[in-house]
């Protein structure tokens, strides 16, 4: 056997790539979800989370360095195909009042994505006993929490009452 | 102009087409999931949540009906992407003692897509007065949500510690 067995080492190093490339592409996505919003609210919510994702793309360098690895990406087919998705929204719902809807709904869905990776590689940072990468998880899981929670609130409010009414 | 602008029973037709898609590929996945699975408990969690997909698909045709529509899938590429890692974690953590810690994300990653797709159309049907849908659609969300949570519990028992002790 040339290979050796894949640990949870591997796995925790191959998933913080994952995440390491969906937080790069995620950041390259939201200038163009702020520009296509129709409500300030909305858009000031993507501004304020691109700022969060730059310093959330910063922590993970941290967690690289905290196991001994340089930062680097792989591709993320998961986030590929939630950002698809997000940008075939803004194509189809172009200047029609659910434009602001399906954004909620494609950026809901990146958050939740990004909440169940930091919460395993939490789980795993646990297990392994790195525990400056757990508290750095942390702080970013509790972001992503409070994003998505906010982005709950917008689509309770206006927006698709006016979807709605169009 | 030759075409209406979309508006939000569009949008909402639209997403429950993807997460019907998604769905019907869940159901397709989870067989190969439980067959990798090494540990019975997450072997039998993927299996209790093949049968709950099965009545997941059957209230989705319901809500088709409710709206006046028939049920029909849209390639979703957010599940084609997420269920591509999963493939992708069977594939190269076979005969890894790390394989069930991956396949647990994996299944949570996809438990948190449709977390955030069932929020999403609550929150429509809801707007768009569709109140037979709300709760057929609110069984499904409390179903995911169990799901993720008995995962969760999986990946905190011995599995994690397994991968690590190899």
């Amino acid at each position: 056997m040339a290979k050796e067995a894949k640990t949870l080492d591997d796995l925790f190093h191959d998933t913080l790539k994952d995440i390491y490339y969906a937080e790069k592409k995620i950041l390259a996505t939201l200038p163009k979800m702020a520009k296509a919003a129709q409500s300030e609210e909305l858009r000031a919510a993507f501004e304020k989370h691109q700022s969060e994702t730059e310093e959330q793309i910063g922590r993970l360098e941290q967690v690289f360095a905290a196991i001994d690895k340089k930062p680097q990406g792989k591709t993320c087919d998961a986030i590929v195909g939630i950002t698809d998705e997000g940008a075939e929204i803004m194509k189809e719902y172009k200047g029609s009042p659910a434009l602001d809807a399906g954004l909620l709904a494609a950026a809901q869905a990146v958050e939740h994505y990004e909440i169940s990776r930091y919460g395993t590689l939490i789980a795993w940072a646990e297990e392994l006993g790195v525990e400056h990468a757990v508290s750095l998880l942390e702080e970013t899981l509790e972001e992503e929490k409070a994003t998505d929670e906010a982005l709950t609130e917008i689509a309770k409010s206006a927006i698709n009452q006016q979807a709605e009414a169009a």
